[in-house]
């Protein structure tokens, strides 16, 4: 399984391919649609958001809502785009008017100037308008197709957020992906604790009066992934290391962990590992979960536990210093539309590329060409672990 | 470029190819040895360091000691592996003695348990021989090459130790690698700050007498990338997505920052990105590296920061509780001979695996056959970059 | 570079997504529309012909004209979609009325019958939707805008027909386009030699009376690639193999051969190998070009040879005998609406694949993220190679 | 899985690695030796061989015979490098007198003279040592173990020669695989019919007396692939194009087809195609096995039949024109030890990648981790699709 995005962020459309996705699988169209509202929701974000109501737009691959093991092609509109269908016309010849909006002050933490210097654009638009994260709205639209696919594989995913700016919203953190989805339906935040909403609130009341942004840190949990996916033979088998690279492959993420992570390097290895159990009706299991269901770069059959850490938004309107690319004189930096933080969106990406990653591991380890087929294998894969 | 290894613990030997690197590099044998023989030092090693004395052999892709563009190929000899012949033994038929050292309490922690059910081994040596840190001293290797590349095109790199256990020495955090080097090379921790290495000394002997483990948290710094690699155009074409797979798939490592990282998340947008600043002599540069040198997923010209978080030792000699795989009762953990804390050498790791997959965007993204035209590409464009 | 295409033969859309194109490519749309409508013409097509009119929309990846260095996404509406909207539907529910032409009679020589095995399908039309040549429409189109950079970088290709049937038409096996081009633009064969046009038009018309069909095979010549495209030190490295799986990768195709192929098989090796020629004005050259422009899987300087073998089409008026996949008795195969000959589009698609494999080969080896930047560090390359 | 080799001809050794491959195989070491003397042998071949006796060392992956699961390292010491140890030393520093056999007069039809201006090496013996077919043992030992995977899986294979020059000996073209083994082991051509030995021997040393070479044709059968292996959803999934791609990747191959290949090029539709078959007791069959097991790029459970043409070796004794590259001066290309013909060698590399690609492909699609799992999944497989 593998996937490519397309689409510019004012552009008429974005496109994505899935490939290497099972036969068989109906998919609930209504639920894809349900993830891409989700991404647009949340405190903190812009005006972008009030213009765009995401749907999907299934292309090819699928028949009578039935996957047909060809790659699936997706389209989400933007609904923007009859705002810039000039400036962003993929066609028309290039003219004075349809360049009007050129962006020549790079902000400083956005691709913008290096993006100009690596691909040769003076106007920074060019840049922009792939950098953004209005992309990820295609991995969501994907990561909803696998995690559909999951599902049926008896496997659960939720991303939330536990933290935005300074303040902290832990919970209990379980590892019960209906509880904690139940829990942070209850928030316009996407956390556990509903007692820390006011005060998140007033914090990004506060950032955006200021013309500032906020960043966060968001926790990820799968349930009953089964053990042995990834490898410890490779450098490059290990899918803990497969996960990473998906989560800061998205937009603004800065670190990333696996269970308790950072914390870990602080500790004796007598407080780390998770020892061995086993029971006759149920099999290998752990009495903790420290490690966050990865040893040796495989999955060992716990609850996956991921975190991501992302930076504040760096388009800010209290505009930051920078220089000028066609003067080469110091300036405020462009300000695009843009929200005081995405933390909550985020989530839900994150959540996305990871239930992209899991699926992509399973499809590329079991015979995968059909659901039903792909489901027996796992099952006799299943009971073959249970009964090591 | 590209590379594999291969090889079990106490196997024969191990051997790597490393495919795709420029013909014309005068090779520094002494310097790859060295690198290896750092990896087997710092305080808090085992036993086995002291059998091995690494040291490598080149058996293809160089004459007299220039690579010739075709595949490296790489041995390091097992010493070791005089003592286990019968028992690793690639080639003889299983007997009842080679087979006497069967391993059957898996380690939690390790990849013991979860690579037997995987692979179909009741004997877990067959797992533990090749899930091995031992695997690394290759991995050194090839990033000793890699860092002669790099060298030829004056960027600088470093790995070194933040902190032990609990005991933090973060020096002053600068990213003057050629000062770091020197502080480092003065303790046998690799840390900058000489004041804690009492302290840290006596935090891992006293681990050692309660038969424990220590993690610790690793930095790395690279100086003088050009501008522009990676890109922003893609969910896999983000250069630190790649360094962050790069480091997950180090054993033990089970968190990863680029620049702040983590702290970000905790910060307003004003105080996190990076203003961009240009002078006429030098080009564009940053006030300040807040970011790790990444924007976009692309470096930006300014010094690259990674750190690694290192999860303590899953060998100990008080040892966890487990399952028998043959018995299905509750035993202690196998225990493997093994170091109290190997974040010294892993610093070296994650500096060599930072350093393959630099080389390895380098030479992906320039026409890299022979190091001559490579260095002129390169000089070019850094000139193009610095006139933008 | 890489590309993915998406789509069903009667679905409501082909697209196409190709990512890692370099920035700064001005389109010439028009000529991509002529492309797609040479891919449909040619003597011996079938009525599917009449009804699309192909044309390319633009949707990802291009502004005003010019490439943005992000994922160019195209979209090729199938006109023929509204007569198939309930049939082929992506997301309308299953009914009895939308499921009526199922395909339960496979077509020896189609994907039908594996197809239906490998991902579980009984209506056969899922498998046939994609595996048919439908798919290859958004190749060309993708290979149009692959040879509009090989064109910015001197470089020409054509593809055309040089036997259909029995009757061969070989003419003088020139390896100048320009002349080529000429030529086959004044007959509907795609063919050099005019004299052979009433015979082939008559060998077609006599097999499409007795519901038959026909293959034949094609011939590309590529001018001007520079030396040294490719590798001998891979085992897939080499950029010969990569057209072979080019060209086998195309539906139908059935051999390929590299220059004078298999009949090199059958001569001394004096007859075979160019002679190498040194002149003080041009450099390096060869006397002869029976290699194809290929020596240890790199690219010569010499024109670039290659020919395909394509099986005749296996759609057959009169059907071939098969069996019934829902009753398992004998039955005459399916028929759908079919050409009695492709192999004049079929000579465009594989020029497109060529181009496609040639564009990637060039752009994964040089830095192509611009093209001032790629034509400066190619014409420095030829110079280099020149002075050899 | 996956693989790459390292060493240079006259260096001290040839390296393989293959990674992916199934735990709990048990190797039959002396069977891999066989493989590498038969590659030895043939008529017509030259001195080189009767220096060099490969035998394979294992140092990597297997313990006791047995495959671990993780990558496996094979060695082939070159005996030859004896006779070359100063002149090919990798460690050695350069001097004068171990750069003595400096090759400056490029061969035509080898790699010498563009390696040299790709790689920038003057001395084209840095080309020549890694272009060599020397390196083909390696595929022939890694060939080697994946046949051993296809015999646990019932699978079969052979390659064996059709035409040496002009000389065809077709035989009756049985895709019996086990009377093809027993028909060419009779003679040291490789070839079925003992008729035509005189004939050929007569060539092959009319052929050497004029210091001339030849080529010839290759055909490879493999009986018992499971149907649907390869796919036709996209333009890179086809095994049939994977196929060709690793037979154009050995030394010399000019041209590759599928079944009747080009013929079919020439003939109606009607003649072509497989009519399909169907038998309680047997499951899907074909009345004819024209396209050689493929349909749709996938596998169709008949008989798979490749053929290779090879072009005649280009070192020549009567040496071709050249021109030298120091002096730019015509002159006689190098002449380096060589045989008259590789046909019969090259007939075991051709087996032994497709053998390659063939296990590549069955372990990307099933769970390949043990070789018990995968048996009983490939099982299960070839039920469901016999109960189509």
């Amino acid at each position: 399984m593998n996937y490519i995005t397309a689409g510019e962020s004012h552009g008429p459309q974005l496109t994505g391919i899935l490939e290497g996705f099972p036969a068989g699988v109906l998919l609930d169209i209504d639920e894809i649609n349900r993830q891409l509202s989700a991404r647009q929701g949340g405190y903190g974000r812009g005006n972008r958001q009030k213009i765009e109501h995401d749907t999907i737009q299934i292309v090819g691959g699928v028949r009578h809502k039935k996957t047909l093991g060809s790659p699936i092609a997706l389209v989400i509109n933007n609904i923007d785009h009859a705002h810039w269908a000039n400036i962003m016309d993929p066609v028309a010849t290039e003219t004075e008017r349809n360049t009007l909006r050129k962006v020549t002050r790079p902000r400083p933490g956005h691709a913008d100037l290096i993006g100009g210097m690596k691909y040769g654009h003076r106007d920074l638009r060019n840049v922009l308008e792939r950098s953004s994260a209005r992309e990820t709205a295609m991995r969501v639209a994907l990561g909803a197709i696998c995690k559909q696919l999951l599902k049926q594989l008896d496997i659960s995913i939720v991303g939330y957020v536990e933290q935005i700016g300074t303040v902290k919203a832990l919970g209990n953190r379980t590892t019960d992906t209906k509880e904690i989805v139940s829990e942070i339906s209850q928030n316009d935040l996407r956390i556990i604790d509903n007692q820390k909403v006011a005060e998140i609130h007033e914090l990004i009341d506060e950032a955006k009066k200021n013309g500032d942004t906020l960043g966060g840190i968001i926790r990820v949990v799968v349930n009953n992934l089964p053990a042995g996916l990834g490898s410890y033979t490779g450098w490059n088998t290990k899918l803990d290391a497969k996960l990473a690279a998906a989560v800061v492959g998205v937009n603004a993420m800065k670190g990333v962990s696996i269970g308790d992570g950072f914390e870990t390097a602080g500790q004796f290895g007598s407080q780390v590992m998770d020892p061995i159990d086993w029971h006759k009706e149920t099999g290998w299991t752990r009495t903790s979960d420290n490690l966050g269901g990865f040893e040796g770069g495989m999955t060992n059959g716990m609850p996956v536990v991921v975190f991501a850490a992302m930076k504040p938004i760096p388009t800010l309107y209290k505009a930051l210093q920078t220089v000028n690319v066609e003067t080469h004189l110091q300036q405020k930096a462009n300000v695009e539309r843009s929200d005081t933080t995405a933390i909550v969106p985020a989530s839900i990406v994150i959540e996305s590329v990871i239930a992209i990653e899991l699926a992509k591991e399973i499809l590329n380890t079991f015979e995968g060409s059909n659901l039903e087929r792909l489901k027996k294998q796992i099952a006799d894969y299943r009971q073959e672990v249970r009964d090591f």
